[in-house]
């Protein structure tokens, strides 16, 4: 699982701060997440192929978080893309994207897919065999969604030395790999736990921003691998977090720790500020593996 | 009369080139001219201050001419703008920002005043005592306007020295400037041309961008000092600018040649080439006096 940060601050784009975009490359999936103004700049400086990206999650629809989607669509078919792309946003992106697209006298020359999000309450939005995606309502001054990202249960590893002495025709490994315990060719039955090895634990990661300090999250994201939550102002700014719904570093930290996380990864950082280290020292006082997004960072877990 | 190019390049943005928009300053105005994403990015690089872009004019609404207007209209709410902001751009792009606003639960705390075109002749759009701004009806894939910004005439220059020696009351000082004879202290009649010198000669820019080769805009661009034309395929890609209603640097040449305009900017080029030299030499096969556009670049005329 690899998270790259392509812009983490909030507000306006400046020379040197990208509004929020993100990638979260999971099991062979390269999922976008958010997508300020100059995302598309963001993932050719980091060499993100345009072509792997078919799934688009946007949170909310305050321009810092997608302003760089409209963009991105019809580059996408400037660059004569084919395959299918699926946007999962707030209900009102389809109507703004249609409409300028409308005005171009232009469509895509792929299949674009919108799936509008108004559910209040959690609910499940991708699924493959290997990855499922649930949003998390989030407590922001409109409708906003973070995203929860599940690997599922890997399969057992055959131990290859194991199987060959224990005589099992490959015929089984399939079976095995579930966990069932099975018959050898000389009709005697092996325990799985006898030629299997556990599989790697399934990751998951939880996008939350943008949102005030809210702990009915914690239900969702309880146990999370990696947790990337907002922590807009510093908490001698508190006072800017209640009237604008943003967080801080403190806040952050109180539900990775209530929600037994991992690693939180702070983020959506006001332009006031010079620099985060005092982010993390806040944070640090109430959760201990804190980490500090930055434009253009990845993180491998 | 000043022009900085903050991008130059068509379609998509991409790390080191930006699509259109650029600043003229003239009679201490900044007109804003197109606003293609990334923008307000390289007008913070330019630093050219916000608060001195009182009026946009967008040509046509093609994302890489106005994607980044929604942004730059947001930051200017950010930043607590409170002067107004006029835009002129093709029926539609009210319906966009307002759209995009409204989904925001924001609205901009500063008067948003849109100017919508649809006028297929050319008509007067913006004036004051000193500068009028005109359409320039261009003929590209959906309707598109350049925009011909003209001084007015300039008034004539005192001559401090011939005033005193001719005693003439500073009262009179008004009149002369506008090119009257007047009276002196002693009652005779004094010819403006023996103490005045001529003005400076009243300068013009015409922005035509995008457009096929049309000879429609000469009447309107005769004589203009700058003529920005775009360029977007060398001559061996004529076939796609028959396609896509683009020009070569030939064809901005010969509409150079034919108004008479003094100076000839070429910009707008696809992002298919490296170098933009051959862009030059073509056009120089029929105007002297060509420039090539840059991002970043500035010209005093």
């Amino acid at each position: 699982m690899k998270l790259t940060i392509l812009g983490c601050h909030s507000a306006t784009p400046r020379t040197n701060t990208n509004p929020t975009s993100q990638v979260l490359e999971i099991k062979n999936h390269m999922f976008l997440i958010d997508c300020g103004e100059g995302t598309q700049v963001e993932l050719r400086r980091n060499k993100i192929k345009f072509s792997r990206i078919k799934h688009i999650f946007i949170s909310h629809l305050h321009g810092d978080h997608y302003f760089g989607l409209v963009g991105l669509i019809n580059t996408f078919s400037l660059l004569t893309r084919e395959s299918e792309l699926h946007i999962y946003a707030p209900k009102g992106l389809k109507e703004v994207i249609t409409l300028q697209m409308k005005l171009s006298k232009g469509w895509t020359n792929y299949p674009l897919i919108f799936h509008e999000l108004t559910s209040k309450t959690s609910e499940i939005i991708y699924e493959d065999d290997k990855v499922e995606v649930y949003t998390i309502p989030l407590n922001h001054r409109i409708y906003t969604n973070g995203f929860l990202f599940k690997e599922k249960e890997n399969e057992r590893k055959i131990d290859i030395t194991a199987v060959t002495e224990a005589n099992i025709n490959v015929a089984y490994f399939r079976k095995l790999k579930q966990g069932a315990d099975v018959e050898n060719e000389d009709g005697v039955l092996i325990k799985n736990e006898a030629v299997t090895k556990d599989p790697l634990p399934a990751k998951s990661y939880a996008y939350c921003s943008d949102t005030a300090y809210t702990e009915s999250i914690i239900p969702i994201i309880n146990n999370t691998t990696v947790l990337y939550h907002e922590s807009t102002f510093l908490e001698k700014n508190e006072a800017l977090c209640v009237r604008t719904k943003h967080s801080t570093p403190k806040q952050a930290a109180t539900i990775a720790e209530m929600a037994k996380v991992e690693t939180l990864i702070l983020g959506h950082y006001s332009t006031r500020y010079n620099g985060y280290d005092e982010f993390k020292s806040e944070a640090e006082t109430i959760f201990k593996n804190v980490h500090l997004a930055k434009d253009g960072k990845s993180f491998e877990f």
